[in-house]
Formats: C-alpha cells, sequence, structure tokens
C-alpha cells in the first residue's frame, strides 16, 4: 500500500503545472491573481455520522477558506459535491446547508456550483476560488527566520477524542474539532511579513517541514504550553499533551516564517541546521497519512 | 425524501451568485471570463467497482470537460478529490491516474491540486476551470429557433446495461457508457451561433428542458433514429429504442438551439408553444434524479 505523500509525489511527476502559476503540492493552486483549493470530508475517516450536520457544513467549507488564507488570500466563491444516503435529503441536509451558508456568509463568498448524488455515506468535496496578489507558498523560508504560531495546537484532536469516548466535558475542545474556525484576518496581516506560511492541517511537525522544504527548525520547548482544557484532558486520560500539540491534526492554526519582528502570533522556533529538534532533541517526523 | 430538482431549486434560493455572473443552475458557474463546473463520480452509483480503472479517470475528467465546453469554453485546469479504500492505492490508481492525465493531454489542460483520502467506496470530485469570452447559457432559446443535436443518443444507457446483465457484444454502447468523449472542438463551432447550449448527461427530455425554460418545443420525429447497435440491442432484449433515445443520460452529445442554419449536427425539432411534442405526441417529461 503507497502512502498519501508517496502518492502525491507521483502526482506533482505526473502533472505538470501547466498554464498554473503554482500547481500541485502547496496550501492551493495559483493561476494569474485566483487561487484554487480543494478538500475532501469522508464519514468514518473524517466524521461521524453524528457530527451535527450545521457544523459539518461550517467545516466543510471552513477548511478550504483556511487553504486560501493561508496563500494570502480572499475568498470569492465555493463548489460543493455532495453525496448523501437518501434519508438525509430532510432535515439533516437543511442544517446542512445552514452551516454552508453562514461560513459562506461569515468568510463574503458563496456557492456558485456543484454535484449532488444519493450514496451509502456521506462524502462531501468542497473546492474554493480565492482571490490575492502576493500568494504566501510553502518551502520558501529561509535560514536564520523566526518560526511563527497563531493559534492553539491539540484542541482539535482531543476534542475528536472526546467525542468518540463520549467524555461529556471539554466544551472547547470538542468545538475546536467540531467547528473550526479559519483565520481569515490574521493571515491577511501575516501575508505581508511572511517568507512562507501555511495552515496546520495535518499536525504541527509535518506542517512545519513543508514550510521548511529541505531546511532545518530549533522550536523553543517553553513556547509550546498547552492550554488549561488540554492540561486536563491529557491529566485524566494519561496523555502526554505534547504528542497533541506536535502531532494532533485539525487546528488550522497558522504557522509562518519571517524575517522581521512578528506583528501578530507567537515565535515557537527559528530555521536553523538540518531536522526539526525541541530544545536539544531531536523530534520524530511522523504525521498523520491516509493510507499508512 | 427531496427529489434532487428540488434541492437544487433551494439551493439557487439559498445561494444568491455573489460576485459570479452566472450562479447555480447551469452547466457551469461564470466569473469575469473564467467557468468553474464541479461532477461527482460515486461508487455503486455513477459505476461498479469493475468499471476499468483507466476509464474512470478518464471519465471522471471528461464529464467536466463536456460541462466546460458546452459554455463555449476552453478547459485550462482540473482539481480532484479521491477518496478510495486502501487496497486500491496500487495498480487501480496508477491506471486510474493514466485515464486521468490522458484526458488532460488531449484537452490541454493539468492537474493542479487535489485531496486525496481513504474510504470503504471510491469517490470522485472533479472541479474544472475553464476560459470564454462569450459563455453559452441554458434557458436563453427563443421562439421559432431551431433544436440542433450533435452526437448519439442512448448509447451510454444501453451500454451500461450490457454491462450490468454481462452481454458480450455491443461493443459501441458499451464504450459510450465507459468511455464518453467530450465534444470540446464542436462546442466552440456551435457556441458563434447558438442561442443556448447544453451537454446532455440526464437524457434529452429533461436537458431539452433545461435550454428551454419555461417555453415549448416540437421534435421531428423521423430526426430521433437509433444506431444500429442499439436498435439491435433493443430488440435483443424487447426495449423501445425511443425510451433510450429521451430518456438514457450520460451521452454527453451536445443540444443547442439556433436562429441560423446550423453550420454542424442535425435539426431535431424547433422551439414552439408549450409542452413538450415528438410529432404529435406529447412527450411525457420524465427524467433520471437521484432521490426521486
Amino acid at each position: 500500500m503507497k502512502s498519501e505523500r508517496e502518492i502525491i509525489k507521483e502526482l506533482k511527476k505526473i502533472f505538470p503545472k501547466g498554464k498554473a502559476d503554482v500547481g500541485i503540492g502547496d496550501d492551493a493552486a495559483v493561476y494569474k491573481d485566483l487561487i484554487f483549493t480543494t478538500d475532501l470530508l469522508v464519514e468514518n475517516t473524517h466524521f461521524k455520522r453524528s457530527h451535527p450536520p450545521y457544523f459539518l457544513g461550517r467545516k466543510s467549507v471552513n477548511v478550504n477558506i483556511s487553504d486560501i488564507a493561508a496563500m494570502g488570500g480572499e475568498p470569492l466563491f465555493v463548489l460543493m459535491s455532495l453525496s448523501i444516503p437518501g434519508k438525509l435529503t430532510g432535515e439533516w441536509l437543511d442544517e446542512f446547508l445552514k452551516g454552508v451558508k453562514s461560513s459562506c456568509e461569515e468568510n463574503s463568498c458563496t456557492l456558485i456550483g456543484g454535484d449532488l448524488s444519493r450514496a451509502e455515506h456521506i462524502f462531501i468535496s468542497v473546492t474554493a476560488v480565492g482571490k490575492t496578489k502576493n500568494p504566501v507558498l510553502r518551502g520558501t523560508s529561509k535560514e536564520g527566520e523566526l518560526i511563527v504560531l497563531v493559534g492553539e495546537l491539540g484542541a482539535s484532536r482531543a476534542g475528536r477524542e472526546t467525542i468518540e469516548e463520549g467524555i461529556d466535558k471539554f466544551e472547547k475542545l470538542r468545538m475546536a474539532f467540531l467547528n473550526p474556525i479559519p483565520r481569515v484576518k490574521e493571515a491577511r496581516t501575516i501575508s505581508k511579513q511572511a517568507t512562507s506560511m501555511i495552515d496546520i492541517s495535518d499536525g504541527l511537525i509535518i506542517d512545519l517541514r513543508r514550510i521548511l522544504g529541505g531546511k532545518g527548525a530549533k522550536l523553543y520547548e517553553n513556547s509550546l504550553i498547552p492550554s488549561e482544557e488540554l492540561e486536563e484532558f491529557c491529566k485524566l486520560k494519561g496523555k502526554d499533551p505534547l504528542e497533541y500539540i506536535l502531532y494532533g491534526g485539525e487546528d488550522y492554526a497558522l504557522l509562518f516564517t519571517t524575517g522581521e519582528k512578528p506583528q501578530i502570533g507567537k515565535i515557537i522556533g527559528k530555521v536553523e541546521g538540518n531536522g526539526i529538534f525541541l530544545g536539544e532533541r531531536r523530534v520524530e517526523e511522523k504525521g498523520f497519512d491516509h493510507f499508512t
């Protein structure tokens, strides 16, 4: 079985970028002043049927808006492919569409197209189109630059676990998983000074690797502190919060590099040497892969 | 259970077109000189696991290219969301991607983005981006204009049935279902004289209704003749070929209206009165709906 990373590597080889300015492998593709991205949410892989449909509608749009934001872009439109079992065409679909609409409105964009089909399981694919004059890419950071984080890490993964295990507290963690909010405004500010940027969807370490390219990083130990709720959750479960902070995905925090004093966010390290280090300790570069 | 048509009607109300020039409800959406469309192929709804992956890859791109063509546009890019079972990441995926690549190359476009995930069933959503200065819409035909068809009807549905029933002949019908070819060149010619155009994906009558808007049509009986293969297939199965011609979908033939002498295609009727008539007989306006 091939890994997701291997497949994406192959895809980059098979499909040259053609008339596009940026093709496969960044947060989004770029053509002239437009940016394009697509994200998939699949039942039983990304969510359970019990995910409230209103929040699922919001999340399916918001994770794409987050990719547009991470390029320094402004959202324009979304298109959606949706397949659902026939029995969900009533209240479930109404709530789902309310969620889609609320996210579109919050981000000044609209749904301009889509396709709808019946299936045994819920599949949602959204394509978002955005606009930017100066896209901020991945992999373009430079040695010595600061690594800056905007947002909290680990909450979404912990929230997912509270839901799956039926733990009836940790509202903030749960909402971080159910209803992530794309940081469009912050990303616009960041884009003025960032040399590279990404939204953390697969986990800090795997996404840091993406903005580092082949370079290394030194992360500051005391900068990666769990939130009160995450700490309490980890105590209850006997888990290490650092595991959630380094490898938990779907937080949609923003990670960027800059040679300047950052206008927003928390400095968590700098681009340096080879490998990724947390203090003196080398960090294992593992991350979520759909096929391994 | 709501019908697909009801849901799309609701979507048009919920989502205004915003900054777009054309929103939900046409072959594709339009923004400035760009057009956007998205189409979904779901296992067990649109195809079976036995559909050769090479042709499935081609079809998933080609049905979107056909929508771009039906707006009079030129394809630029595609984005793809794909979810597959882990065991298909080897040979199946290689063949599938070969198919995607071949269609991209034939249509001078490329894959610029996507998302990949594991799932129990195959789910393919493609978004295509195209370019046009003068998009040809649906519903903009005028009373008295000619209705013109480019391509054959009914072959794809008959082909699907030959496969499902394991009938080992009718190669042309089978390939019409497995490997439909978008009529990009013909559409460019048509776009110079058409007042409205659509690619027939859901069946002649349902798609004719879309280009008629609220108007009526008279179809000429002797213009809707089955191909030799379709006739032979229907004889074998004891079916009425007209049922396949009027209601069989997925042929991706082009249907357009014009006030001029058509440069290509076959005149099959004219825009006239109310209701759709075949000769003197009123035609039932039924068509494929995913949810009814």
